[in-house]
Protein backbone atom coordinates (compact mmCIF):
# COMPACT_ATOMS: atom_id res chain seq x y z
CA UNK A 1 0.00 0.00 0.00
CA UNK A 2 1.15 3.40 -0.75
CA UNK A 3 0.72 6.25 1.23
CA UNK A 4 0.42 9.94 0.72
CA UNK A 5 2.10 12.11 3.33
CA UNK A 6 -0.28 15.06 4.73
CA UNK A 7 2.47 16.70 6.59
CA UNK A 8 6.13 17.14 5.39
CA UNK A 9 7.57 16.84 8.94
CA UNK A 10 5.53 13.22 9.07
CA UNK A 11 8.61 11.80 10.98
CA UNK A 12 9.08 14.43 14.02
CA UNK A 13 5.15 14.39 13.89
CA UNK A 14 5.17 10.65 14.62
CA UNK A 15 8.24 10.50 17.23
CA UNK A 16 6.24 13.57 19.35
CA UNK A 17 3.90 10.63 20.02
CA UNK A 18 6.54 8.46 21.50
CA UNK A 19 7.94 11.98 23.22
CA UNK A 20 5.62 13.03 24.89
CA UNK A 21 3.77 10.62 26.24
CA UNK A 22 5.28 9.99 30.09
CA UNK A 23 3.91 6.04 30.29
CA UNK A 24 5.96 5.20 26.91
CA UNK A 25 8.64 6.70 27.98
CA UNK A 26 8.04 5.15 31.33
CA UNK A 27 8.02 2.07 30.28
CA UNK A 28 11.50 2.49 27.93
CA UNK A 29 10.22 2.01 24.43
CA UNK A 30 12.62 2.75 21.65
CA UNK A 31 11.67 3.11 18.11
CA UNK A 32 13.62 1.69 15.86
CA UNK A 33 12.00 2.75 12.12
CA UNK A 34 9.86 5.13 11.29
CA UNK A 35 8.37 5.67 7.74
CA UNK A 36 4.92 6.46 6.13
CA UNK A 37 2.33 4.56 7.60
CA UNK A 38 5.10 2.10 9.18
CA UNK A 39 6.52 2.36 13.15
CA UNK A 40 8.85 -0.18 14.65
CA UNK A 41 10.12 0.02 18.04
CA UNK A 42 11.69 -1.89 20.96
CA UNK A 43 11.35 -2.40 24.58
CA UNK A 44 13.45 -4.24 27.20
CA UNK A 45 11.87 -6.59 29.30
CA UNK A 46 12.87 -6.28 32.81
CA UNK A 47 11.18 -7.59 36.57
CA UNK A 48 8.42 -5.08 36.90
CA UNK A 49 7.04 -5.52 33.30
CA UNK A 50 6.18 -9.23 34.23
CA UNK A 51 2.87 -11.02 35.22
CA UNK A 52 2.53 -13.56 38.05
CA UNK A 53 4.32 -16.69 35.66
CA UNK A 54 7.36 -14.96 34.75
CA UNK A 55 6.32 -13.83 31.24
CA UNK A 56 5.71 -10.54 29.83
CA UNK A 57 2.62 -8.64 31.10
CA UNK A 58 0.03 -9.00 28.28
CA UNK A 59 -1.05 -5.34 29.28
CA UNK A 60 2.93 -4.41 28.28
CA UNK A 61 2.40 -6.38 24.91
CA UNK A 62 -0.78 -4.47 24.35
CA UNK A 63 0.23 -1.39 25.64
CA UNK A 64 3.65 -1.81 22.68
CA UNK A 65 0.91 -2.83 20.33
CA UNK A 66 -0.94 -0.02 20.59
CA UNK A 67 1.22 2.67 21.20
CA UNK A 68 3.56 1.74 18.07
CA UNK A 69 0.46 1.29 15.80
CA UNK A 70 -0.77 4.76 16.90
CA UNK A 71 2.90 5.85 15.43
CA UNK A 72 2.34 4.49 12.22
CA UNK A 73 -0.98 6.24 12.34
CA UNK A 74 1.08 9.16 13.22
CA UNK A 75 3.03 9.62 10.28
CA UNK A 76 -0.04 10.18 8.20
CA UNK A 77 -2.16 13.05 10.24
CA UNK A 78 -1.85 16.73 9.20
CA UNK A 79 0.48 18.81 11.91
CA UNK A 80 -2.45 19.84 14.17
CA UNK A 81 -3.95 16.71 14.30
CA UNK A 82 -3.80 14.08 16.83
CA UNK A 83 -4.46 10.50 16.88
CA UNK A 84 -6.77 8.62 19.52
CA UNK A 85 -7.44 4.44 20.03
CA UNK A 86 -10.95 4.03 19.61
CA UNK A 87 -10.57 0.02 19.97
CA UNK A 88 -8.20 -2.69 19.33
CA UNK A 89 -8.33 -6.65 19.50
CA UNK A 90 -5.00 -8.56 20.24
CA UNK A 91 -4.33 -12.35 20.04
CA UNK A 92 -1.45 -13.21 22.47
CA UNK A 93 -0.47 -16.27 20.34
CA UNK A 94 2.69 -17.40 22.82
CA UNK A 95 4.28 -16.81 25.97
CA UNK A 96 6.39 -13.79 25.50
CA UNK A 97 8.83 -15.18 27.90
CA UNK A 98 12.31 -13.37 26.17
CA UNK A 99 14.67 -10.53 27.37
CA UNK A 100 12.95 -8.02 25.07
CA UNK A 101 9.87 -7.19 22.92
CA UNK A 102 10.04 -5.68 18.73
CA UNK A 103 6.76 -4.51 17.35
CA UNK A 104 5.83 -3.89 13.95
CA UNK A 105 2.79 -1.72 13.30
CA UNK A 106 1.60 -0.97 9.35
CA UNK A 107 -1.10 0.95 8.35
CA UNK A 108 -3.80 -1.29 6.69
CA UNK A 109 -6.28 1.43 5.68
CA UNK A 110 -6.21 5.16 6.28
CA UNK A 111 -9.60 7.23 6.56
CA UNK A 112 -10.54 10.54 6.51
CA UNK A 113 -11.14 9.97 9.61
CA UNK A 114 -10.43 6.47 10.82
CA UNK A 115 -6.97 4.19 10.61
CA UNK A 116 -6.65 0.65 10.86
CA UNK A 117 -2.96 -0.57 11.58
CA UNK A 118 -1.56 -4.04 12.38
CA UNK A 119 0.79 -4.39 15.01
CA UNK A 120 3.05 -8.29 15.18
CA UNK A 121 4.35 -8.31 18.58
CA UNK A 122 7.57 -10.23 19.09
CA UNK A 123 9.76 -11.56 21.70
CA UNK A 124 13.36 -13.02 21.84
CA UNK A 125 15.96 -14.29 23.52
CA UNK A 126 19.60 -15.40 22.39
CA UNK A 127 18.72 -17.87 20.03
CA UNK A 128 15.40 -16.85 18.34
CA UNK A 129 12.28 -14.13 18.00
CA UNK A 130 9.31 -15.26 17.79
CA UNK A 131 5.64 -14.08 17.03
CA UNK A 132 3.92 -13.55 21.00
CA UNK A 133 1.47 -11.40 19.64
CA UNK A 134 -0.71 -9.59 17.09
CA UNK A 135 -3.42 -6.83 16.96
CA UNK A 136 -5.79 -4.89 15.32
CA UNK A 137 -5.97 -1.02 16.03
CA UNK A 138 -8.87 1.36 14.68
CA UNK A 139 -7.61 4.72 15.51
CA UNK A 140 -9.64 7.81 14.90
CA UNK A 141 -7.81 11.12 13.56
CA UNK A 142 -9.32 14.48 15.08
CA UNK A 143 -8.34 18.08 15.22
CA UNK A 144 -6.28 19.12 18.51
CA UNK A 145 -8.58 21.28 21.13
CA UNK A 146 -6.79 24.36 22.02
CA UNK B 1 -25.24 -16.07 36.15
CA UNK B 2 -24.11 -18.35 39.28
CA UNK B 3 -20.89 -20.15 39.10
CA UNK B 4 -19.57 -23.24 41.22
CA UNK B 5 -16.19 -23.09 43.00
CA UNK B 6 -13.37 -25.07 42.03
CA UNK B 7 -11.85 -24.10 44.82
CA UNK B 8 -12.28 -23.29 48.56
CA UNK B 9 -9.89 -20.75 48.69
CA UNK B 10 -10.63 -19.23 45.53
CA UNK B 11 -10.92 -15.48 46.90
CA UNK B 12 -7.01 -16.44 47.69
CA UNK B 13 -5.90 -17.63 44.78
CA UNK B 14 -7.55 -14.84 42.58
CA UNK B 15 -5.86 -12.30 45.13
CA UNK B 16 -2.25 -14.26 44.62
CA UNK B 17 -2.99 -13.29 40.36
CA UNK B 18 -2.09 -9.82 41.73
CA UNK B 19 0.60 -10.09 44.32
CA UNK B 20 2.05 -12.25 42.29
CA UNK B 21 2.25 -10.20 38.93
CA UNK B 22 5.27 -7.62 39.42
CA UNK B 23 3.82 -4.87 36.60
CA UNK B 24 0.58 -4.65 38.30
CA UNK B 25 2.07 -4.03 41.52
CA UNK B 26 4.29 -1.36 40.07
CA UNK B 27 1.26 0.54 38.15
CA UNK B 28 -0.34 0.12 42.16
CA UNK B 29 -3.40 -1.37 41.18
CA UNK B 30 -5.67 -2.04 44.13
CA UNK B 31 -8.55 -5.12 44.84
CA UNK B 32 -11.50 -3.64 45.89
CA UNK B 33 -13.64 -6.93 45.57
CA UNK B 34 -13.60 -10.03 44.85
CA UNK B 35 -16.36 -12.53 44.78
CA UNK B 36 -16.93 -16.12 42.54
CA UNK B 37 -16.83 -14.75 39.15
CA UNK B 38 -16.61 -11.02 39.87
CA UNK B 39 -13.43 -8.38 41.09
CA UNK B 40 -13.11 -4.86 41.22
CA UNK B 41 -10.17 -3.25 40.97
CA UNK B 42 -9.04 0.67 41.31
CA UNK B 43 -5.71 2.37 39.62
CA UNK B 44 -4.55 6.27 41.18
CA UNK B 45 -3.97 7.79 37.61
CA UNK B 46 -0.22 9.93 38.11
CA UNK B 47 1.79 11.73 35.60
CA UNK B 48 3.75 8.08 34.37
CA UNK B 49 0.71 6.52 33.76
CA UNK B 50 -0.47 8.76 30.58
CA UNK B 51 -0.38 9.51 27.01
CA UNK B 52 0.64 12.45 24.65
CA UNK B 53 -2.52 14.43 25.54
CA UNK B 54 -2.64 14.48 29.22
CA UNK B 55 -5.67 11.01 29.48
CA UNK B 56 -4.77 8.08 30.85
CA UNK B 57 -2.92 6.07 28.58
CA UNK B 58 -4.88 3.17 26.49
CA UNK B 59 -2.11 0.64 27.55
CA UNK B 60 -2.88 1.56 31.19
CA UNK B 61 -6.62 0.87 30.97
CA UNK B 62 -6.13 -2.47 28.97
CA UNK B 63 -3.54 -3.60 31.54
CA UNK B 64 -6.30 -3.10 33.84
CA UNK B 65 -9.22 -4.49 32.19
CA UNK B 66 -7.04 -7.58 31.11
CA UNK B 67 -5.82 -7.82 34.27
CA UNK B 68 -9.18 -7.45 36.53
CA UNK B 69 -10.71 -10.02 34.11
CA UNK B 70 -7.69 -12.11 34.99
CA UNK B 71 -8.40 -11.74 38.70
CA UNK B 72 -12.68 -12.68 38.01
CA UNK B 73 -11.23 -15.60 36.07
CA UNK B 74 -9.25 -16.54 38.93
CA UNK B 75 -11.88 -17.39 41.31
CA UNK B 76 -13.29 -19.57 39.14
CA UNK B 77 -9.84 -21.88 38.83
CA UNK B 78 -8.75 -25.03 40.71
CA UNK B 79 -5.87 -24.45 42.96
CA UNK B 80 -3.26 -25.84 40.63
CA UNK B 81 -4.58 -24.25 37.49
CA UNK B 82 -3.01 -20.85 36.00
CA UNK B 83 -5.40 -18.52 33.39
CA UNK B 84 -3.75 -16.84 30.87
CA UNK B 85 -5.33 -14.38 28.26
CA UNK B 86 -5.83 -15.67 24.82
CA UNK B 87 -7.11 -12.58 23.43
CA UNK B 88 -8.95 -9.55 24.69
CA UNK B 89 -11.19 -6.26 22.68
CA UNK B 90 -11.00 -2.97 23.66
CA UNK B 91 -12.99 0.09 23.52
CA UNK B 92 -12.06 3.23 24.34
CA UNK B 93 -15.40 4.79 24.48
CA UNK B 94 -14.60 8.62 25.93
CA UNK B 95 -11.46 10.78 27.02
CA UNK B 96 -10.25 9.14 30.81
CA UNK B 97 -9.32 12.35 32.00
CA UNK B 98 -10.00 11.80 35.76
CA UNK B 99 -7.56 10.97 38.73
CA UNK B 100 -8.24 7.31 39.27
CA UNK B 101 -9.67 4.44 37.31
CA UNK B 102 -12.15 2.13 38.52
CA UNK B 103 -12.29 -1.63 36.89
CA UNK B 104 -15.16 -3.92 37.56
CA UNK B 105 -14.85 -7.75 35.58
CA UNK B 106 -17.41 -10.20 35.18
CA UNK B 107 -17.61 -13.77 33.95
CA UNK B 108 -19.69 -13.96 31.06
CA UNK B 109 -19.12 -17.58 30.57
CA UNK B 110 -16.73 -20.16 32.21
CA UNK B 111 -15.98 -23.61 30.46
CA UNK B 112 -13.63 -26.15 31.12
CA UNK B 113 -10.98 -24.44 28.70
CA UNK B 114 -12.14 -21.10 27.96
CA UNK B 115 -13.50 -18.19 30.11
CA UNK B 116 -15.29 -14.93 28.78
CA UNK B 117 -14.87 -12.04 30.83
CA UNK B 118 -16.17 -8.36 30.52
CA UNK B 119 -15.06 -5.66 31.92
CA UNK B 120 -15.74 -1.74 32.08
CA UNK B 121 -13.04 0.48 33.28
CA UNK B 122 -14.51 4.04 34.58
CA UNK B 123 -12.67 7.20 35.36
CA UNK B 124 -13.72 9.02 37.55
CA UNK B 125 -12.79 13.08 39.15
CA UNK B 126 -14.22 14.97 42.26
CA UNK B 127 -17.20 15.56 40.68
CA UNK B 128 -18.47 12.45 38.26
CA UNK B 129 -17.47 8.87 37.13
CA UNK B 130 -17.87 7.76 33.63
CA UNK B 131 -17.37 4.78 31.70
CA UNK B 132 -14.51 5.12 29.71
CA UNK B 133 -13.82 1.90 28.24
CA UNK B 134 -15.27 -1.67 27.75
CA UNK B 135 -13.63 -5.25 26.87
CA UNK B 136 -14.34 -8.37 26.50
CA UNK B 137 -11.37 -11.24 27.49
CA UNK B 138 -10.86 -14.57 26.82
CA UNK B 139 -8.79 -16.30 29.51
CA UNK B 140 -7.48 -20.26 28.97
CA UNK B 141 -6.88 -22.14 31.72
CA UNK B 142 -4.42 -24.48 32.45
CA UNK B 143 -2.34 -26.70 34.29
CA UNK B 144 0.39 -24.93 35.78
CA UNK B 145 3.96 -26.46 34.47
CA UNK B 146 6.08 -27.35 37.02
CA UNK C 1 -27.88 6.12 29.37
CA UNK C 2 -30.36 8.37 27.99
CA UNK C 3 -30.36 9.74 24.36
CA UNK C 4 -31.43 12.42 22.43
CA UNK C 5 -33.08 12.07 19.33
CA UNK C 6 -31.82 13.88 16.31
CA UNK C 7 -35.02 12.78 14.01
CA UNK C 8 -38.69 12.75 15.49
CA UNK C 9 -39.34 9.82 12.98
CA UNK C 10 -36.38 7.41 14.49
CA UNK C 11 -38.77 4.59 14.70
CA UNK C 12 -39.54 4.63 10.85
CA UNK C 13 -35.84 5.29 10.13
CA UNK C 14 -34.18 2.79 11.93
CA UNK C 15 -36.98 -0.04 10.54
CA UNK C 16 -36.00 1.27 7.26
CA UNK C 17 -32.65 -0.30 8.33
CA UNK C 18 -34.53 -3.60 7.93
CA UNK C 19 -36.84 -3.44 5.14
CA UNK C 20 -34.61 -1.69 2.87
CA UNK C 21 -32.01 -4.53 3.64
CA UNK C 22 -32.55 -7.78 1.02
CA UNK C 23 -29.83 -9.84 3.01
CA UNK C 24 -32.00 -9.43 6.21
CA UNK C 25 -35.19 -9.90 4.73
CA UNK C 26 -33.95 -12.95 3.37
CA UNK C 27 -32.97 -14.28 6.09
CA UNK C 28 -36.30 -13.56 7.61
CA UNK C 29 -35.20 -11.37 10.83
CA UNK C 30 -37.84 -9.61 12.23
CA UNK C 31 -38.43 -6.44 14.29
CA UNK C 32 -40.01 -6.99 17.83
CA UNK C 33 -38.94 -3.75 19.35
CA UNK C 34 -37.44 -0.53 18.16
CA UNK C 35 -36.51 2.39 20.79
CA UNK C 36 -34.29 5.18 21.24
CA UNK C 37 -30.67 3.21 21.71
CA UNK C 38 -32.24 0.18 21.82
CA UNK C 39 -33.48 -2.75 18.80
CA UNK C 40 -34.26 -6.71 19.58
CA UNK C 41 -34.86 -9.07 16.80
CA UNK C 42 -35.63 -12.70 16.07
CA UNK C 43 -34.76 -15.04 13.88
CA UNK C 44 -36.66 -18.37 13.01
CA UNK C 45 -33.94 -21.07 12.74
CA UNK C 46 -33.95 -23.28 9.35
CA UNK C 47 -31.71 -25.75 8.20
CA UNK C 48 -30.23 -23.89 5.46
CA UNK C 49 -28.90 -21.56 8.24
CA UNK C 50 -27.14 -24.33 9.85
CA UNK C 51 -23.38 -25.10 10.00
CA UNK C 52 -22.09 -28.93 9.67
CA UNK C 53 -22.89 -29.90 13.05
CA UNK C 54 -26.75 -28.72 13.05
CA UNK C 55 -25.74 -25.35 15.13
CA UNK C 56 -26.87 -21.45 14.05
CA UNK C 57 -24.21 -21.00 11.80
CA UNK C 58 -21.54 -18.37 13.22
CA UNK C 59 -22.25 -16.46 10.16
CA UNK C 60 -26.07 -16.10 10.83
CA UNK C 61 -25.79 -15.18 14.47
CA UNK C 62 -22.85 -12.64 13.20
CA UNK C 63 -25.30 -11.02 11.02
CA UNK C 64 -28.23 -10.97 13.27
CA UNK C 65 -25.67 -9.22 15.85
CA UNK C 66 -24.43 -6.35 13.49
CA UNK C 67 -27.77 -5.75 11.72
CA UNK C 68 -29.84 -5.06 15.03
CA UNK C 69 -26.89 -3.18 16.66
CA UNK C 70 -26.93 -0.85 13.28
CA UNK C 71 -30.58 -0.86 13.83
CA UNK C 72 -29.77 0.66 17.37
CA UNK C 73 -27.31 3.30 15.86
CA UNK C 74 -30.13 4.19 13.26
CA UNK C 75 -32.23 5.37 15.92
CA UNK C 76 -30.06 7.62 17.15
CA UNK C 77 -28.88 9.19 13.18
CA UNK C 78 -30.76 12.55 11.47
CA UNK C 79 -33.22 11.16 8.71
CA UNK C 80 -30.23 12.01 5.62
CA UNK C 81 -27.41 9.60 7.53
CA UNK C 82 -26.68 6.17 7.18
CA UNK C 83 -24.74 3.71 9.65
CA UNK C 84 -22.27 1.74 8.24
CA UNK C 85 -20.35 -1.39 10.54
CA UNK C 86 -16.32 -0.52 10.99
CA UNK C 87 -15.75 -3.08 12.81
CA UNK C 88 -17.32 -5.80 15.43
CA UNK C 89 -16.04 -8.66 17.56
CA UNK C 90 -18.27 -11.74 18.48
CA UNK C 91 -17.75 -14.49 21.16
CA UNK C 92 -19.68 -17.15 20.93
CA UNK C 93 -20.24 -18.64 24.07
CA UNK C 94 -22.50 -21.30 23.29
CA UNK C 95 -23.65 -23.92 20.66
CA UNK C 96 -26.71 -22.79 19.35
CA UNK C 97 -28.92 -25.47 19.06
CA UNK C 98 -32.45 -23.77 19.49
CA UNK C 99 -35.28 -23.00 16.86
CA UNK C 100 -34.83 -20.01 17.43
CA UNK C 101 -32.54 -16.74 17.90
CA UNK C 102 -33.38 -13.13 19.77
CA UNK C 103 -30.89 -10.16 19.51
CA UNK C 104 -30.95 -7.15 21.98
CA UNK C 105 -28.80 -4.71 20.80
CA UNK C 106 -28.07 -1.16 22.97
CA UNK C 107 -25.86 1.59 22.40
CA UNK C 108 -23.15 2.04 24.73
CA UNK C 109 -21.67 4.95 23.58
CA UNK C 110 -23.41 7.54 20.60
CA UNK C 111 -20.49 9.76 18.99
CA UNK C 112 -21.11 12.24 16.06
CA UNK C 113 -18.93 9.76 14.52
CA UNK C 114 -18.59 6.93 16.18
CA UNK C 115 -21.60 4.45 17.54
CA UNK C 116 -20.94 1.64 19.74
CA UNK C 117 -23.19 -0.96 20.33
CA UNK C 118 -23.20 -4.34 22.03
CA UNK C 119 -25.60 -7.17 21.28
CA UNK C 120 -26.90 -10.08 22.70
CA UNK C 121 -27.92 -13.22 20.99
CA UNK C 122 -29.95 -16.00 22.38
CA UNK C 123 -30.79 -19.62 21.15
CA UNK C 124 -34.17 -21.36 22.36
CA UNK C 125 -36.06 -24.38 22.27
CA UNK C 126 -39.27 -25.10 23.54
CA UNK C 127 -37.88 -25.21 27.50
CA UNK C 128 -35.33 -22.55 27.88
CA UNK C 129 -33.37 -19.89 25.96
CA UNK C 130 -29.88 -19.27 27.07
CA UNK C 131 -26.84 -16.20 25.59
CA UNK C 132 -25.15 -18.13 22.52
CA UNK C 133 -23.20 -14.97 21.81
CA UNK C 134 -22.19 -11.38 22.68
CA UNK C 135 -20.59 -8.39 20.59
CA UNK C 136 -19.48 -5.48 20.52
CA UNK C 137 -20.34 -3.29 17.27
CA UNK C 138 -18.97 0.06 16.28
CA UNK C 139 -20.82 1.70 13.37
CA UNK C 140 -19.73 5.01 11.85
CA UNK C 141 -22.82 7.55 10.66
CA UNK C 142 -22.15 9.69 7.59
CA UNK C 143 -24.23 11.28 5.19
CA UNK C 144 -25.80 9.58 2.29
CA UNK C 145 -24.00 10.15 -1.06
CA UNK C 146 -26.37 11.30 -3.60
CA UNK D 1 5.05 -21.17 8.82
CA UNK D 2 4.91 -24.49 8.65
CA UNK D 3 2.08 -26.97 9.94
CA UNK D 4 2.37 -30.72 10.75
CA UNK D 5 -0.63 -32.19 9.24
CA UNK D 6 -2.44 -34.44 11.47
CA UNK D 7 -4.53 -36.02 8.87
CA UNK D 8 -3.05 -37.49 6.20
CA UNK D 9 -6.90 -36.45 4.19
CA UNK D 10 -6.86 -33.16 5.53
CA UNK D 11 -7.48 -31.61 2.15
CA UNK D 12 -10.85 -34.27 2.21
CA UNK D 13 -11.60 -33.19 6.03
CA UNK D 14 -11.13 -29.38 5.46
CA UNK D 15 -13.42 -29.55 2.32
CA UNK D 16 -15.90 -31.66 4.27
CA UNK D 17 -16.38 -28.34 6.36
CA UNK D 18 -17.67 -26.61 3.51
CA UNK D 19 -19.55 -29.47 1.96
CA UNK D 20 -21.84 -30.32 5.52
CA UNK D 21 -22.84 -26.73 5.95
CA UNK D 22 -26.25 -25.71 4.97
CA UNK D 23 -25.57 -22.30 4.84
CA UNK D 24 -22.41 -22.14 3.31
CA UNK D 25 -23.97 -23.86 0.41
CA UNK D 26 -27.01 -21.76 0.72
CA UNK D 27 -24.98 -18.69 -0.04
CA UNK D 28 -23.07 -20.18 -2.88
CA UNK D 29 -19.47 -20.54 -1.08
CA UNK D 30 -17.05 -21.83 -3.55
CA UNK D 31 -13.15 -23.46 -2.23
CA UNK D 32 -10.78 -22.02 -4.75
CA UNK D 33 -7.65 -23.30 -2.39
CA UNK D 34 -6.98 -25.88 -0.07
CA UNK D 35 -3.67 -26.39 1.48
CA UNK D 36 -2.37 -26.87 4.73
CA UNK D 37 -2.80 -24.12 7.09
CA UNK D 38 -4.53 -22.09 4.07
CA UNK D 39 -7.53 -22.08 2.23
CA UNK D 40 -9.18 -19.58 -0.44
CA UNK D 41 -12.91 -18.86 -1.70
CA UNK D 42 -15.11 -17.31 -3.48
CA UNK D 43 -18.59 -15.80 -3.29
CA UNK D 44 -21.01 -14.59 -6.35
CA UNK D 45 -22.45 -11.76 -4.53
CA UNK D 46 -26.09 -11.62 -5.97
CA UNK D 47 -28.74 -9.13 -4.73
CA UNK D 48 -30.10 -11.16 -1.72
CA UNK D 49 -26.52 -11.24 -0.30
CA UNK D 50 -26.82 -6.79 -0.09
CA UNK D 51 -27.57 -4.31 3.06
CA UNK D 52 -29.56 -1.35 2.32
CA UNK D 53 -27.25 0.67 0.20
CA UNK D 54 -26.45 -2.07 -2.29
CA UNK D 55 -23.00 -3.18 -0.76
CA UNK D 56 -22.18 -6.32 0.40
CA UNK D 57 -24.05 -7.08 3.76
CA UNK D 58 -21.22 -7.11 6.41
CA UNK D 59 -23.07 -10.54 7.86
CA UNK D 60 -22.29 -11.78 4.67
CA UNK D 61 -18.56 -10.69 4.38
CA UNK D 62 -18.06 -11.97 8.21
CA UNK D 63 -19.75 -15.62 7.01
CA UNK D 64 -16.88 -15.76 4.67
CA UNK D 65 -14.45 -14.83 6.59
CA UNK D 66 -15.54 -17.18 9.68
CA UNK D 67 -16.09 -20.03 7.35
CA UNK D 68 -13.65 -20.27 5.64
CA UNK D 69 -10.99 -19.42 8.39
CA UNK D 70 -12.63 -22.84 9.98
CA UNK D 71 -11.54 -24.53 6.88
CA UNK D 72 -8.31 -23.21 7.33
CA UNK D 73 -8.05 -24.43 10.59
CA UNK D 74 -10.00 -27.81 9.71
CA UNK D 75 -6.39 -28.73 7.72
CA UNK D 76 -4.75 -29.45 10.77
CA UNK D 77 -7.48 -31.33 13.01
CA UNK D 78 -7.44 -34.77 13.49
CA UNK D 79 -9.94 -36.84 11.46
CA UNK D 80 -12.26 -37.64 14.77
CA UNK D 81 -12.01 -33.64 15.53
CA UNK D 82 -14.35 -31.21 15.01
CA UNK D 83 -13.38 -27.03 15.12
CA UNK D 84 -16.05 -24.35 16.41
CA UNK D 85 -15.21 -20.74 16.48
CA UNK D 86 -15.12 -19.30 19.84
CA UNK D 87 -14.51 -15.39 18.77
CA UNK D 88 -13.34 -13.13 15.57
CA UNK D 89 -13.15 -9.69 15.24
CA UNK D 90 -13.30 -8.62 11.40
CA UNK D 91 -12.82 -4.49 10.15
CA UNK D 92 -15.08 -3.79 7.87
CA UNK D 93 -12.27 -1.32 5.35
CA UNK D 94 -13.73 -0.47 2.63
CA UNK D 95 -17.58 -0.76 1.07
CA UNK D 96 -17.92 -4.12 -1.37
CA UNK D 97 -19.60 -2.95 -3.94
CA UNK D 98 -17.98 -5.58 -6.33
CA UNK D 99 -19.75 -8.38 -8.37
CA UNK D 100 -17.64 -10.85 -6.33
CA UNK D 101 -16.05 -11.64 -2.98
CA UNK D 102 -12.71 -13.77 -2.33
CA UNK D 103 -11.34 -15.17 1.19
CA UNK D 104 -7.91 -16.08 1.83
CA UNK D 105 -7.54 -17.58 5.16
CA UNK D 106 -3.84 -18.18 6.72
CA UNK D 107 -3.44 -19.94 10.00
CA UNK D 108 -1.13 -17.85 12.31
CA UNK D 109 -0.93 -20.38 15.18
CA UNK D 110 -2.29 -23.93 15.63
CA UNK D 111 -2.49 -25.37 19.20
CA UNK D 112 -3.34 -27.75 20.55
CA UNK D 113 -6.93 -26.34 21.54
CA UNK D 114 -6.85 -23.09 20.13
CA UNK D 115 -6.01 -21.89 16.74
CA UNK D 116 -6.00 -18.19 15.21
CA UNK D 117 -6.30 -17.62 11.84
CA UNK D 118 -6.56 -14.29 9.69
CA UNK D 119 -8.97 -13.72 6.47
CA UNK D 120 -8.46 -11.27 4.05
CA UNK D 121 -11.83 -10.67 2.29
CA UNK D 122 -11.46 -9.00 -1.28
CA UNK D 123 -14.27 -7.38 -3.37
CA UNK D 124 -13.74 -7.54 -7.36
CA UNK D 125 -15.04 -5.80 -10.51
CA UNK D 126 -14.48 -5.64 -13.94
CA UNK D 127 -11.53 -3.79 -13.59
CA UNK D 128 -9.73 -3.83 -9.86
CA UNK D 129 -9.50 -5.93 -6.85
CA UNK D 130 -9.71 -4.53 -3.25
CA UNK D 131 -9.23 -5.76 0.59
CA UNK D 132 -12.89 -5.02 1.93
CA UNK D 133 -12.41 -6.47 5.51
CA UNK D 134 -9.96 -8.21 7.61
CA UNK D 135 -10.57 -10.78 10.38
CA UNK D 136 -8.82 -12.64 13.16
CA UNK D 137 -10.46 -15.50 14.15
CA UNK D 138 -9.80 -18.24 17.36
CA UNK D 139 -10.93 -21.35 16.58
CA UNK D 140 -11.59 -24.43 19.11
CA UNK D 141 -10.48 -28.19 18.07
CA UNK D 142 -12.72 -30.47 19.80
CA UNK D 143 -13.51 -34.09 20.05
CA UNK D 144 -16.59 -34.93 18.03
CA UNK D 145 -19.37 -35.84 20.13
CA UNK D 146 -21.30 -39.42 19.22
Amino acid sequence: MTFTPQNPNFVARALRIFHDAPFIRHLGVEVLRCELGLVETRLLLREELLQQDGLAHAGVIATLADHTAGGAAGTLIKEEEIVLTAEFKINLLRPAKGMQLRCLSQVLKAGKTLTVVESEVFSSDAKQEILVAKATVTLVSTEMKP
